[in-house]
């Protein structure tokens, strides 16, 4: 962003204008398959063909191909027999269904769940309390008994969850050596009111910023009680700077986490202090550059 | 976007994922009037205090108000009494209400009604057509009477028009040497079934992509009926790329369109086509790299 230029003619605003323009582009693309047809295919497809094979109007096709062409999802040639169409390299990666780095799922949540609770974020902000009340009529006391509000929502849910996990999986667990540790939980379930088996690492991933701070001690107090001495707590969470200058990012998802549940990002260290509040020690932090960081704590 | 980085880690496509979030932020601290408050006060503000003063949440309004710092809109500095938030120089003369360049009307009209238009994105290019129906129970064959539901609605509609043409008007009228044109007519109202008045220059400022070729052709006609011999007419539209590349900000306009209207946007071919096929000559294009470009013929 060059703010000289901005100030004449205000590119940058105009650009977030459209974020969720090119969100819904993305999104539908990905929900009426039209990156699947094309990996399917081997070959370039008219709009015609494409729209034929996916059941669509023809009229909005060709649009979403043209606008999926500006954003470099997809790549157009021009012949005689007219626009062809075909996936980048990315979209073979990311948006068809059967990659192993497939972001299809989470895409389907956002688009399907929390693109409408986001419409209420004014609301949000105002009463400080997620959406899923005026988004789907659903209570929004109980974040997770509305996340997982059927079997069928709780499986997209976990899906979603998958999806991120494929590209930043590897990063979290690189972050430190834990060779040490034989014996892994993986913390999920009803941890609040189910016992926590005892183990030598508990990974905690995207599972505290979901709850209030409170919630966090009453969390880690437990886990800490449950861990074999010398053992320890793997954080999994995308970390705010300290001085709240970003990352921009979680700054978007400390948000989302007042739309959608109870919690919220967090520093270093706030999360720092509420291990050590548990009793943990030893506390290292690395940031990954990507969506999720990692922090480790000791016993 | 460096593709090769793109392979690895799914950078641009997860800013894409994002870009409703981005917009959802930037339109709900207009909304809530924060970026008012800011020019109003004449000094930084905290959180607390903005909180109070606009009558919302804590927790919300500070990660709102970081999130802007994410996005530049707001600029915060670390003090000892804490956090204090001011507006940066695009956030003043772009999002307060009071500012001559002010973006609110439109920003409003794209939270409270684009918003939840795209929500069904997926099935406006299955059914190729606007959703109006689904996104607020009105029938979509008439995409005016849906704008212009009730009065209040109509207004915000039309001050969101004037807020594009604040920033974007000096350049279109730039656009070509009108000076020989004394009498111009601004083409708007119930065009379609009203006389239009004689005159030497038609101005038709997005008109035209609000409607299908067979009643842009039936509008020209009208037109070129009532112009003046050696009189014009100029188009005010956003042009697409003869080459299907882009612009992207012109692809999801016309999907917008498809959303929300009967029409599309077109290249600067397929508007000479259309003032052509009226009695139009003398053709004239001038791309002014902003929102909307121009088009020119005369009689």
């Amino acid at each position: 962003m060059s703010s000289t230029e901005d100030l004449d003619y205000p590119k940058t605003i105009l650009q977030y204008n459209s974020g969720f323009l090119v969100s819904k582009v993305i999104f539908t693309a990905c929900e009426l398959g039209v990156f699947d047809l094309l990996l399917e295919s081997g070959e370039p497809l008219s709009s015609d063909a494409i729209a034929t094979r996916l059941g669509t109007s023809t009229t909005g096709m060709e649009r979403l191909l043209d606008a999926c062409v500006g954003l470099k999802l997809l790549a157009v040639e021009l012949t005689q027999e007219g626009a062809l169409y075909r996936n980048t390299e990315i979209s073979n990666i990311y948006l068809t269904k059967s990659s192993p780095k497939s972001q299809y799922h989470i895409i389907m949540y956002y688009s399907n769940t929390v693109y409408l609770c986001w419409h209420y974020l004014a609301d949000a902000v105002r009463e400080g309390k997620n959406q899923y009340e005026r988004a789907f009529g659903i209570s929004s006391k109980d974040p997770f008994g509305a996340m997982y509000r059927s079997e069928e929502e709780m499986l997209k849910f976990m899906a979603g969850q998958n999806s991120v996990w494929s590209i930043c999986g590897r990063d979290v667990l690189a972050a430190f050596d834990l060779s040490s540790f034989t014996q892994i939980y993986d913390l999920g379930g009803d941890f609040f009111n189910d016992s926590i088996p005892e183990a030598e690492l508990y990974i905690l991933s995207k599972i505290l910023h979901d709850w209030d701070d409170d919630k966090c001690r009453q969390l880690l107090a437990k886990v800490y009680n449950a861990c074999k001495p010398g053992g320890g707590v793997l954080l999994v969470e995308s970390l705010l700077n300290e001085d709240k200058s970003g990352p921009l990012e979680t700054q978007l998802y400390s948000m989302n986490m007042l739309v959608q549940t109870e919690g919220k990002e967090r520093t270093a260290a706030e999360y720092s202090k509420l291990l050590e509040a548990a009793g943990f020690g030893e506390i290292q932090v690395k940031r990954t550059g990507k969506l999720y960081d990692a922090v480790l704590g000791r016993k």
